[in-house]
């Protein structure tokens, strides 16, 4: 009599983007021949650059030989990408080891999985908005209460809005919490925590013993040195944080699928000395996991070469380039807007304090215009939405030229 | 205070291997210059043929333009490629929908991840020997009492031990189980379950509601007509099990990581009905990953075209004309030897009743042979040694060379 992992049944439906689909076919069905302008999706755009695909080929090619053909390889990666990444964390100040990455097919799956290495009964802070993984997977995992839809929280979780006031990045919590999970450059509010703002999460962390799991995928998109690129950069942090980093929007790898996670040695928990952690990830990988794509692995090598670099970095200028056209129109016709300068979301608030869905409606039907409703990464993003600087700069071009043109703000009151 | 997931402590460590790896060093380093032969290891070692090579290259082209370009894909997989898995099992005689398979990254990740769908108090039953992800999975999760030493075995598992007398493959259990794991082609005894010992685990399934976790990773290398390719040539299975199937040793994809799962709309539980269970793999695939590697998927489409199989195919012939080398030069010198005839792997009893190590020891000091003590794999593997028909031919050739010339068995008393 197998009996389902009833946890399933608490997640709530995944209701943003189905909903966003199903109001952009109506409107699209109610007008015909005319043109959308999708600002709504984070997902890339822009073709991997010459040193990248040479890299793609050149592992192909070997694996058309019996004398360079390679199969399984190490679960944690392949050690020359673990010390190209070692040297990526010199390059921004910071001392990683090799042994100390583990390179996986993303940040999604190891920011779901990581949850696994935590006692059942742990007690989970997240940010609020926040990207939809880390909530989730701890409610399959059973550390949720029910899903209070009038508040729009999870029963058991513990909360950290971002809000104006704070700059979207909340304080620590007040109570004791177990796990954390910060993201920074934030998916969907575009801030970046300063060294202060980490430091306070990390002196939390240390004094209660928790384990901060800071999702560092738009790293590369920080263009002030004044703000940290790695949790790492807070000397501390290698007793108390796991950082997950990705290829996605780093090198425009979000189909081709790469990403690491850092566990230091020093990382402890109550009553796990240091490296035991570090050991436990080891074994859930090599048992859960058989390696990322070694073609993978070789494009996200030729990514850490310094023409990959500087390629992989010119095609995150363009879309920051994107995201400093959309701020101007935006700010242009009155609308206020959070973000977009150190990652490629901007966080709009709607106008007279309307609602996201509101908003989302005005932007489709007078400006076909899709954007992300704030609320769906959480309560606290109500009355935003999140634009997306991903996108041909000439579609970008046409949305802000259609919201110039077309976007009717009643003059507030 | 995080609190580590202690399951992981109860995790008997990973012995096989490193001591495989450990005895092998110790050896070379006392006989240096002296090469070992090694058929102990089931990893790929032929080239991609021509016709994969050209789908992965075309994939990796598309990435580097702009109006090719492509980023996040389904998670559940592509639906061209999905379309092919389905006619591909047509050919098998199995209706398949393309929505009832879901794409991976490989089986050993589905094969580990799959309990999740399940409650947390589920009675695990699996075969003994066996390839150690099923087990380990559920102790990670939960379902195992602590490790009994002296028997090899978890305690609240439920073992099924392969025999000489079932052939290695064994019957249902007879106390009621909630899952059951099956691997066939069977790694490690290379046994092939037929139409009536899967059709009497599916009636035993059907009576108690269990679910069968069905791992066919070696399907193709039945050659065999009378034996089943899947699980779903029962058809009642489609109530009752999921199959889980991969690339790497079908097309050699050990290193690019491509595999499916498949959840079929009828699958039910207790208290779930049809349609449940494939939902929620669907958000568990949707939650915790992101789509395979397009790569990979591109190249999975190519070994499923005409040309990619037909070559695909000659490669897994070369892979069994190296097991029949093997058998023959084993039985040759008087060794008993199962397996290898629908499966990469030779089941070789040990002679004179001598223990695997023992037994993995004089092929090592004799005949400069490694070979994977069968006790790894399980209590039942004891007095069998595994031989992979992995390998370059050469090598493989100098291998029963160096058994037939220098083992030395005495005569059985």
């Amino acid at each position: 009599m197998a009996i389902i992992n009833k946890n399933f049944r608490t997640l709530a439906a995944g209701y943003l983007f189905p909903e966003i689909a199903r109001r952009a076919k109506a409107y699209q069905d109610a007008n015909q021949g005319v043109a959308l302008h999708r600002l709504g999706i984070g997902n890339t755009t822009e073709a991997l650059p010459p040193a990248v695909l040479a890299g793609l080929h050149a592992k192909v090619d070997k694996l058309g030989h019996n004398d360079t053909y390679s199969g399984y390889g190490d679960e944690q990666g392949d050690t020359p990408l673990r010390e190209a990444l070692a040297s990526y964390y010199k390059s921004l100040g910071v001392e990683i080891l090799p042994d100390e990455f583990f390179v996986s097919d993303g940040a999604k799956a190891d920011a779901a999985n990581i949850q696994s290495l935590f006692d059942r009964r742990s007690i989970i802070a997240i940010q609020d908005p926040a990207y939809p993984v880390y909530v989730d997977s701890n409610v399959v995992a059973g550390r949720s209460g029910q899903f209070d839809r009038e508040k729009g929280y999870y029963e058991n979780f513990v909360y950290l809005p971002g809000t104006e006031e704070n700059k979207f990045f909340p304080a620590p919590p007040t109570q004791k919490v177990d796990l954390i999970y910060l993201c920074s450059p934030n998916n969907p509010t575009g801030a970046v925590a300063t060294h202060e703002q980490l430091q306070a999460f990390v002196d939390y962390a240390i004094t209660h013993k928790a384990v901060i799991i800071f999702d560092a995928a738009y790293s590369e998109y920080i263009s002030d040195e004044n703000l940290p690129k790695t949790i790492y950069e807070i000397p501390e942090a290698r007793k108390c944080a796991i950082e997950i980093n990705s290829f996605s929007k780093f090198a425009g790898f979000t189909g081709v699928r790469l990403g690491w996670t850092i566990v230091p040695h020093e990382l402890v928990a109550e009553e796990a000395k240091p490296g035991e952690l570090h050991s436990m990830w080891f074994r859930r990988q090599c048992t859960f996991f058989n390696g990322a794509s070694n073609i993978a692995q070789a494009g996200g090598l030729a990514v850490l070469s310094p023409e990959g670099l500087s390629q992989s970095r010119a095609i995150i200028a363009y879309y920051m380039e994107n995201a400093r056209i959309i701020r101007e129109g935006l700010r242009s016709v009155g609308l206020t807007v959070f973000g977009g300068d150190n990652a490629p979301y901007l966080w709009v608030q709607t106008p007279k304090g309307m609602g996201s869905w509101e908003f989302f409606d005005q932007l489709l039907q007078q400006c076909q215009v899709i954007a992300t409703p704030g609320s769906g990464f959480g309560p606290a993003g109500e009355h935003y939405i999140r634009v997306s600087a991903f996108g041909h700069r000439e579609n970008i071009l046409r949305a802000v030229a259609s919201i110039k043109d077309n976007l009717v703000l009643e003059v507030r009151s």
